[in-house]
């Protein structure tokens, strides 16, 4: 998918709505944990509810992984209902990638080839090699830390040189390695005010923006600080949908949650862009 | 394990030889390519041919994934296998793993709880949050990327801040977060002589040092630079010893590869320990 179909679709689905899957058993309803799969079970309810007001998902690996070959399963099937439900929907491997550069290319093929996924989270620490293994597949997206949303973003990203901070850096040199069509970046909501100095550096990149909801950041900020001519955020929610009630109706009160920040979305969306 | 028995595992052994196990189907010999789990055979006869050799074993997750739900059951079969074969033998989860605190709590249960790893690569980019999950496990290591082998280690790592490069900063920040008995920093080989200013920050880690062999570092350097008086080194092959010959005798190969190490490693021992 091109940043222009990515901004077309947003439109067209008036929501630049990311939702995390995350999916914990020990948290998941009743009927849900005594499905056959049920991690699958959940994911299928959650996406069922809550698909009309997305823009895009982002399943978390570990969420998987934890479960061993049960759990990276379910991911499969997950990725493929999601395609299958609509293909306008963009997938992202939230998976914190990065290694040499032949080991990279193993990763890109796990996400890209094995699995249909349109983007890949990737850590920047090791650099150039580590990252553009996953840029050389036409129409899929390396999406880099730069500034999270964790308490721990204070440890090392601020680390500064001749006035840049790494976070900075990272934006500044790791552009050069791809272009608008193939790189996006993680910038959390905790620090929205940052997205200001964040659009100085990468104008026209698209963000992907954790941290809005459970961590506590605000959807007005991040739409006033982050949002450019072709929208150029994605804004995620994981726990404050998925996990907003944790009855039997846990999948309807996703879909009212989605509903919710899809049409405070709409709003920013026509305001800005007249539609 | 704790450093300490680690230490007498290597000194019991001769040897602190890591063989890194990262299988390409397309790299394997005709009789393994037809087996019916290629890749856990072509694991299974490195292992029986290089343990005697070898103080530890890291298997590289992306070269799994990237063979979808077949790879991560072959690697799954892997660990169990050199767990029985010899519970002394510390195995590595190459998986460079990272991602906020409730996330990395999953990643700890995938490598922890759902198989029986010794320890973890770590990324530090999101810092004390990211980390610490894979801290609470006893007996268990995080095994932190500081100053890494590859060429984009250029990139963030020499980030500069009063004096202070970035991969300074990580060792003297991160070795806060846990002790001598589960962290330990991968310093590759290639930059063997920055091993001297790291062991004025760490002297008493273990360092996971890749990059000797295939990527050019020296063994010798290594030993000179980061050694310390319980050892303090695990050292890392992959290619130059599971792929140092193609054809049906590369199992033979690789074991003559591993003793050439070994046997180059008990002579360091002998010196610095009089075993």
């Amino acid at each position: 998918m091109t940043s222009q179909e990515l901004f077309r679709n947003i439109l067209d689905r008036k929501s630049f709505l990311c939702v995390g899957l995350d999916p914990e058993i020990s948290r998941l309803p009743l009927s849900v944990a005594d499905a056959d799969d049920p991690i699958f079970e959940f994911n299928r309810r959650i996406i069922d509810a809550t698909h009309r007001y997305t823009a895009a998902y982002k399943p978390n690996f570990a969420f998987y992984e934890s479960y061993g070959q049960k759990g990276m399963a379910a991911l499969d099937k997950t990725v493929r209902y999601i395609n299958k439900l609509d293909t306008n929907i963009f997938i992202i491997a939230d998976a914190k990638r990065g290694d040499i550069g032949n080991t990279s290319k193993m990763y890109a093929r796990a996400v890209f080839a094995e699995m249909p996924f349109d983007a890949v989270t990737v850590a920047p620490y090791m650099g150039e090699d580590s990252v553009t293994p996953f840029l050389s597949y036409p129409g899929k997206w390396a999406v880099i830390l730069a500034l999270t949303s964790n308490r721990g973003a204070d440890d090392f990203q601020y680390h500064t040189e001749k006035g840049q901070r790494l976070f900075e850096r990272v934006l500044t040199v790791s552009q050069r390695w791809g272009t608008t069509d193939n790189i996006m970046y993680v910038v959390g909501a905790t620090r929205a005010e940052m997205l200001a100095d964040i659009r100085k550096i990468v104008p026209d990149h698209f963000l992907l923006v954790p941290g809005v909801g459970a961590q506590g950041g605000s959807l007005e900020e991040v739409v006033k600080y982050g949002m450019n001519d072709r929208c150029g955020l994605l804004v995620n929610s994981s726990r404050g949908i998925i996990y907003a009630d944790s009855t039997e109706r846990f999948a309807e009160v996703a879909g009212e949650k989605a509903r919710e920040m899809q049409e405070e979305m709409a709003g920013y969306l026509a305001e800005k862009f007249k539609v």
